[in-house]
């Protein structure tokens, strides 16, 4: 039990002047550094997930596995299982994160029946409790996987089958106990089948309406236990299933609010997902904030020309300065985090790459994080942007935000003040001062 | 005034038997035809768009008008406005359309100030008027230019200017008065520029609030006037805006139901924007449906292998033949239409051609309302779908489908049905059985 | 061995009043009837992919496997991949198709050695022989996969390390000697892996380079054989590499030209590839056979709104016309032919999907095959484009047309005849043609 | 005459210390400042463009002109193209970017015959020449503008009239003639029209045979003249057409050799071409350099989450320092250059965003340009990618580079050598060592 899994890697130090080859140390992340009042690793609240990390195998559809990892012996044994989750634990504090991620069916094998896939679980929770308690490390949030398993083919909660909307209810009634026990400062739902491959053969309707009755027994559910983390949802347009009801953000936050789910449930925001959607890279982040939806972040990244979640590690500190300047506005992400859902390339078969890929990953953000805050300790480019609405400050701007005016009024506005000033939108001076920072 | 325009060519007739060199003939819409109780004409409820059949030129971003038309001086005078008019007037009554639609700069020249483009308006509407009563030919819908304008180069209502914002709701204002006095059916918003090109420069909450607001503003002005039409927003979700707050059906429902104005504005589709937004072409139409929010239609196509709004004519028999399913079920799009704001393409210069284009997706569209009408008498694929979600007729299914369970029951229903069957969705099946109508 | 693996499934028939829920006829698809001169099989030249049909199993990226045969029973065993082999040819024949195509790995076992992969292979070459014979299915194409072990992770022909290479030529040496005992009428790259996952990492000019000399290699081993396939090159932009050498079909005949391999390979063009490229359905198809340079077509399709390769059943009538277009003009496919590169969804679970998806696209084929002979017998629609070129043949244009004249020539010529006419490009005239005979 | 159009601008500084809002200084290009042996300005080469920046209106496909020059009064006359002229060097100057480029048809008017516009193009030509003596800026490249014009809808040397064609050349031999007198260094040939709308009109085949005649024809007309300019053409996927035969780089290379031009013609690579192609931005100038093809490139980029081209300014300075090291290893790009084919937004109506967007591109490439020279000089990624292909520099590796092997010793070798070891592509490891120098 006290046997090491990644021998020669020890804790990763913060090493500003390390070179370009030294890849096992940080060159920007510095846990315990002060930005804004409070330290990094409060800001950035990294977390590890499970499922790539320790349960990725590098398959792809055109490909076997790549990824060989000695304490892995391929089995669905629970002794495989806790050997993985010590391995994981380790990888945790070796690279100084404090959170963790996972679905239930990561952590413990699937049995043969619901009573015996929970009780695979809680044997798997019990030494996740036992690792929690001895490293420190929390975890941030727990899901529940509806989306593997056959029976979830045709949807969980939307599937046209009820027996396995029963299912899925089921699934995550254990689910949240679960996250209750270890502590859980969230909870997150994403619909991988939750959508439909075919218009034809699919009644929209219909299962949006399960869908929203779906979260009203697991909010209801919640209560009674007396679980305290935050619900999220999050959206992604696609992939597995050919349309997915929680398609991006604002499709989400609609979706609450059409079934008054809104002030039971967040959103945690997926870059990856938000580009596939069409959208910028931090779009969805921006607008669950703005709407004080934000509830977490799974910060990794696609590649634009790719239509498929490839779910990379966030290698762009123009990308985390945006990120993180939205962030540090709202206050902070808690009780979410930044969440690694990213897998290594299935060419990078090192064991070392594991460290690697997140190292790169931390410091990315730790840089985005030094740079936002410099822009709001500058103010100017905050300030830029409150000047450029400041006519709804005073006069017939203030009537309007106040929604006391009419269309007569404006009319008669108009007739007396005329044609607007052309007032330049100076994409180009924002963007060079963004520049400035990074 | 009695001049006619289309010289050569003479109300277009159903001729079913028509080879395929004969273009000037309908082979499929037959307006007196009965299908499902109605005529072809009720059904359908075709429109001519004259912005892009009278105002386009062929311009595109990278070359000059192609469009020559005989009647057009290229002008701005009112005379060339109401030669366009009766152009158009003679073109939609050969070519057998009842509906038309508009934009308020398209019809008449905006002027130096807004009581001159007032002014302007009004003695066009005078003209319309008198077509309409000759005529018979009525007002689908009615719409304002918001975007055009330099001065709404920031948005209209979503402009950082509130001077601006009053300019809009000043268009408006007058755009609902001469929608009434036309007795138009509706009334359309397309926010072209109500979103973003730079997040940086951008408070996305405060612009949508601002949206809101204006919608409230209009609805005011609207029950004040006795104005009956229905107001309909029409989703894009980019072009020219990088980011469109419109973004799509779900996108519009849910800004609806964020500011409790669900009940007040309904949705215009077009599938060309549907697919803009990385959806099937039926996809909007389909989800507005099934929410009730689906007004009307603007029935064209973009090319899937273009990222940019084509406009083109809608040629494809499947796809007119699933969205008029969606509005057969739904009983129809009254006071809705099918309206194509669709653009011969800028090589497409002969004057014929407009006629040709618009035949050819009439016809398009009768196959497919033949082809729906089918489908829906045979039953055949409505019933295989209603059985595929037969389970929540009864049991345990019908407790879910009325919200009255826990998951504490379902659990105990897992515990005692165990595993669900799996049972196939037959997509290709599907496909096959809407193959055999087509 | 005289196992029957479809009981209840007998020989499909031709029935062509069938209704829409008679699923197990062609309703459309006669093998004998004569179109042009050829029997549709002929022409059709169908092709079952032993992949998808026998070794799919249904899982995804996000889930597991679905797809359960009853005479698979999941293992690695020589004596299951006879059974597979054995119901393939049930399948084959039931469905009255007459090519089959497999890569070496698909029927056979990969062994711990190279030898004991080719004896494995071996083994059951010789029962595919023996089926061959007794059924009278051909094979219309073999293939070696040098994509799904790991050794290929980072390519085979392109891969930075010359072993990989090496075992790359080891491996298509057998399956040439396969293919070539088998009767194989073309031989088919795809080099999945032959790409890229990052630029930084990676010399593209020495993969491009090594890509070229393999294919030398292969071919003077071909001629060494005397094997009389043809060699085909199967072009796809992307996936699993983030960008693929063999983007499409112009940049495979650039390549092909590049490195002086132009007479020695052909196009195996798969549209649901084609459009992951950006190109319309039918657009490399085109132009493959605009340059004699189409060999075969994998004849599936893809979802317009989705970014990856879903190889679904081709069920488009008007897509099916104008491939067929193209085949019929270049006299046909032969030796390549139409193979199903398609796999039922994972949620067409039921054994009778394999052949419903199978049929409703030889009906779809079948009439495409109908409509393209219509057009062409009629010869309006070719007549129209070869006028739309006439002035190619005399004055100038015929000066032009040889290469025979220079700028001073043609500035003079303007000088003459001044500004060319404005002329219809007609595409909506075309559409609407093509639509007639759809 | 010496009319100061930017008063109050005065020639842009270099200011390394200058704040966010300090607008109208250099803060990282420094012409002068010497990097791996040439000046800032030698490598870098930029390049003003004439269309976007003194010919740009700000209008777009949904609205009207909202850029408002005070020296141009809208009128087509030569006396406005002067002084448009005038302030164009005038802007050179004071930004300090010693040459410009231009197509015919942006400085000089389109008069009624062919014969009239030649006159009008002379006349500026004059004028232009006077300028480049008096302020020693140079003529990167001219090109033609064979796609405004109405004449080339359907394309300039594809089109099916060859009228047309021949208007084409009449247009290119004039514009050989201006480039040879103003100095050209290279003449650039984008093919916008030169593709289609619709397969259903076109034969492909004989349009791309007429476009490499014309391109035989312009090179014997260039080797007439003795114009020593290199030939480009730029590649284009779509837009305005539906699809461009210059797709991409491969595809470009691709028809250059088909029809033996390859010694005749370069390419000119624009990064938002490459990008609506679905490639990585920087990824055909590198597959160009790769093939010793690349000749100048058009420093500009899209917005990833847009299908179509926005020439924005280039402002990433990750993306500025890929192509900078491509630039650096291919010895620089002499006579090409970095040619700014970039428009401000047509929201940035200040006649300062000017400048501010070209001096902020400029400030990222002067980035990339010392970024890339540190990597280059440290040498260690360089070396990276070296020793990951140093298999093929001896033994069997060596005998494949130098094509001297057979598969059959292929096969030995892999019989004797046995399976390959599984080596990391270590991509994050790259993504970080790139990072260092960001």
């Amino acid at each position: 039990e006290d046997v090491e899994f990644f021998k020669g890697i020890s804790r990763i130090p913060y090493k500003p002047d390390a070179g370009p080859t030294e890849s096992l140390v940080y060159k920007h992340y510095n846990a315990s550094q002060v930005v804004l009042g409070r330290t990094m690793e409060e800001w950035l609240r990294f977390s590890v997930c499970f499922w790539h990390t320790f349960r990725g195998t590098g398959a792809d559809p055109f490909g076997f596995p790549t990824l060989i990892r000695p304490w892995d012996d391929g089995s669905n044994s629970l002794e495989n299982a806790r050997r993985r989750l010590r391995a994981s634990f380790e990888f945790f504090t070796k690279l100084g994160v404090k959170y963790w991620t996972f679905h239930d069916r990561d952590i413990a094998p699937e049995g043969g029946t619901l009573s015996e896939s929970n009780k695979n679980l809680d044997e798997i929770v019990d030494l996740a409790e036992q690792l929690q308690k001895k490293t420190g490390v929390k975890l941030l949030w727990a899901t529940c996987n509806l989306f593997s398993h056959p029976r979830y083919m045709n949807g969980a909660s939307t599937n046209p089958d009820a027996q396995v909307f029963a299912y899925a209810g089921a699934q995550v009634k254990k689910g949240l106990e679960v996250a209750q026990r270890l502590g859980a400062e969230n909870f997150v739902f994403w619909g991988g089948r939750e959508g439909f491959h075919s218009i034809l053969n699919t009644n929209i309707r219909a299962e949006l309406d399960h869908m929203a009755t779906f979260f009203r027994l697991a909010v209801a559910y919640k209560k009674k236990l007396g679980f305290k983390g935050v619900f999220l949802i999050e959206p992604k347009p696609k992939e597995p299933a050919k349309h997915q009801y929680d398609y991006d953000a604002m499709t989400v936050i609609g979706f609450l609010r059409t079934y008054g789910l809104e002030n039971e449930v967040k959103l945690n925001i997926e870059p990856n997902h938000t580009t596939l959607a069409g959208h910028a890279y931090e779009h969805d982040i921006v607008v669950a904030s703005a709407y004080n939806m934000l509830g977490s972040v799974d910060a990794n990244t696609g590649s634009p020309d790719l239509g498929w979640d490839t779910d990379q590690f966030p290698m762009d500190v123009r990308n985390a300065t945006v990120v993180m300047q939205v962030i540090l506005k709202q206050g902070g992400l808690q009780p979410g985090g930044l969440n690694f859902d990213c897998k290594v390339r299935r060419e990078s078969t090192n064991l070392e790459d594991m460290f690697i890929s997140h190292i790169g990953a931390m410091d990315t953000f730790a840089r985005g994080l030094k740079n936002a805050a410099r822009i709001l300790e500058d103010g100017i480019i905050v300030r830029h942007v409150e000047d450029r609405y400041s006519s709804y400050k005073s006069g017939i701007g203030a009537k309007i935000e106040a929604g006391n005016t009419t269309l007569e009024e404006l009319e008669e506005y108009v007739q007396t003040h005329g044609e607007p000033q052309r007032i330049s939108g100076q994409q180009e001076h924002y963007e060079n001062m963004l520049n400035f920072y990074l």
